[in-house]
C-alpha cells in the first residue's frame, strides 16, 4: 500500500455566523469573520488515496483521473463561490474550515474507485490555518 | 540607499464587473470572477521603502514604525471585507488587482515619513498573479 | 472528529551542545551548531489539535482562543529569546529540535481546553529540518 | 519516541511508459508524461526517522550523520540521472512517483542505525504532487 | 503604468553540453549537468506584462487572454519534452537558464498585443536558480 | 546582457543595538530584537549577477564557480555565528538587514570576474523581511 496525495486550489467568499448564537456571541467567536457581506480565501485542498501500485502501470490510480474526479465533484462546485450564498451545502452549515474538510470528504469518497480508496482530505485556509480530515 | 520590503496579508472578497459593459463582455472578461455574490482571495502585499540606512540605528525606518503605518492604513481597512460592497473605494472601481495595488499605493503613500519614500508595492491575488505599481 | 492546525513563528538563537560529552565529540556531533556564541533560526511551529466540530459554531475551539493559548505559552515565552541563556526549559537540556518540540507539548497540553485535545506539535528549525511529537 | 524529518533535492529526467500495455493505453494512462524521449521533475524528498532522543546529545541520530546517509544511498545515486536510462532499479519498473518512493525507502531502511529506524519517506515530484510510503 | 505577473509551470529534461568544448571542460563547467542521457527541472516561469489599466475593464489586459497566449506560445511547446532532443530551438543552443529565458522571449514578446507590452520573463530552474530577461 | 540569480541559506543569531542610543530609545526602535542575548533567523540570501551569455557555454559565468565564491566571501563567513560577537564587521555595526546586506555586497563584489558583474543582493532576515542592495 502506497498513498499519493494532489494538490488543488479554489477561490471562495464565506463568512463565519451561527445562526443559533447572538450578534455579540458571533463577534467573541468568529471576530472579523462575522463580517455580514463576507471575506474570501485561496483555499489549498491536499487529496490524499490509498492502495496498491497496480502492478502493470506503477499507479494507485491514473493521476489525470484522479484530478478529473476532484475537478468535478468538488473545485467546480466551490471556485469562485460565495460559499454561504452560492452553495447548497451551506445555507444551513457554517462554512468554518472544519465544516468545509468534511462536506469535501463525504461528496468525493464515493467516487474514489477500488482498490484505491480515499484516505484523508487537507484543507487550508490560509497558509497558517489547516483542517485534516479521515474516516 | 537602500531597500527595505515587508510582506502583510489580508482576506477579502470582490466581485469583477464593469458596468460600462454587457453582461456577455463581463463574463468573456472575467469568466468565473464575474460571479454575482463575488469570491475571495488570501491577498499578500509586499511594501518596499528606500532610503538611506539611519546613521544610528541602522534602519531606514524603524521596521515596527512602518508595520504599524501600513496596518493603519492598509490592512486594518480591507481585511476580512468585501471590497465592492464595504469598501469605498471600490464602489465605481473594478477591483482587478491592478486597480486594488494602485488604490493601495495612493493610500500609503504618504505617510512613510522622510527620508523614507515609498518605493513600490506588490499584490499577489493567488500564489500564480501579482501586480506591482511604482510611480 | 476532525483535526485543525495552526501555524506559528518565533525567532530564537540557541547553541547545540551537549555538558557531559569532550569537545571533540560535541564537534563530531553537532559541527557548526556547536559555535560558543551561538546561532539562530526563524522556527515555524504547527499546532495540531483534534475534537469535534462543535454543533453549534462549526469549530473544535475558536481558533482566536488556540492562538491566544499558543501565544502565551509558547511564543511569548521563546519569541527572540537565546534558548540556552535566556530559558530555564533549556538550562540543563540541550535545546535539539528534537527536545524542543517535546518541551513546547509539555507546556502547551495542559491548556487545550475539553472536547479538544492536543494531537501533536510539528517544528521547523529551518526549512529542511522538522520534529514532530505526539503521546 | 520523536519523529525528526529532513528534506533532500535531486533532479532527474524519466518517461511514464509500461511495457506491457500499448501505445494508446500508455497515451490514454499517462499523457504527456509518455513522451519517448523524456521530461523531468525537481524531486523533493522528505526523510522521517522515528525513535528516543538521545540522553547525552538530544538527537534521535545526529543530524549530519542522517544527513550523510541519504545522500550516500539515494541523492547520489539518482540525481541528475534519466532514472529509466541510468539507473538499474527502473530498467524494469515504471519510475512512477508511487514506485519511486518505494525503490527509496527499500534502499535507505537498512542504514538507518538502530535505535532509529525509518518512519516514512515523502516524495514529491511537483509542487502538486506526492507519494508517501512506510511499512 | 501597472505592471501584471502570472505562473506558469513546466517539466523539461535536459542536458548541458557545449559542442565547441572538450570533454574535460564540459565535466568541468557544467559538473553533473552534463550527463549524458539528460536530467530534469520543474520549471516556473513568471511572466510580466506592463501597460496602464483599461479604463473600463481595470486589467491592463484580460489575464484568461494572457493565459492563452503564454500556453500557446511557450508551455505547450516546452511542458512534457526533452530540451535538447524534442525542441528545434535547444538542437544548436546549450539549454542552459539563460538561454531558455531569452528564447521564451522571444517566442512571446510578439503575441502581448498593445498597449500592453512584455516587460520581462523571470525562469527558476530550481527553487535556488533562475535567470531573468528584459530587452 | 542577462541576469542569472542563485539563492544561499545561512543561520546566524544577532542583536539590535545601537551603541549611541539610551536603552529606553533601543527598546523603543527595536523591541524584542534588543533581547541582550540576542536572537537568531535563518537568512536567505538571492545573489544576482548580470552579464551577457557566454557564447560557448551559454552561462554568464559557470554557477558552480559562483556558488564557491558566494560560499568563501560570505556563507563559510556568517553561517552559524553570533553576528555581534563572532563577525569583526559588525562589532561597531548594527547588524540590521539593511546594513548586513550592504557588508555582504562589499564583500561579495571584487570577486564576481568579469564580463560579469554582481547586481544586487537581496537579504530575507524571515519570510516577511527583506532588504536589497545594488550600487
Amino acid at each position: 500500500m502506497v498513498q499519493v496525495s494532489l494538490r488543488f486550489e479554489f477561490s471562495a467568499a464565506h463568512r463565519l455566523h451561527a445562526e443559533n448564537l447572538s450578534s455579540e456571541q458571533n463577534m467573541n467567536i468568529f471576530g472579523r469573520c462575522n463580517n455580514p457581506n463576507g471575506h474570501g480565501h485561496n483555499y489549498e485542498l491536499e487529496v490524499t488515496i490509498t492502495g496498491p501500485a497496480d502492478k502493470k502501470t506503477g499507479h494507485v490510480m491514473p493521476l489525470g483521473e484522479l484530478q478529473r474526479i476532484v475537478n468535478e465533484h468538488i473545485v467546480d462546485i466551490f471556485d469562485h463561490k460565495h460559499l454561504n450564498l452560492d452553495c447548497a451545502d451551506f445555507r444551513e452549515l457554517n462554512p468554518t474550515v472544519e465544516n468545509i474538510v468534511q462536506v469535501l470528504y463525504r461528496r468525493l469518497k464515493p467516487h474514489v474507485p477500488a482498490p484505491a480508496r480515499l484516505d484523508s482530505l487537507r484543507l487550508w485556509e490560509t497558509p497558517k490555518t489547516m483542517a485534516e480530515y479521515r474516516e
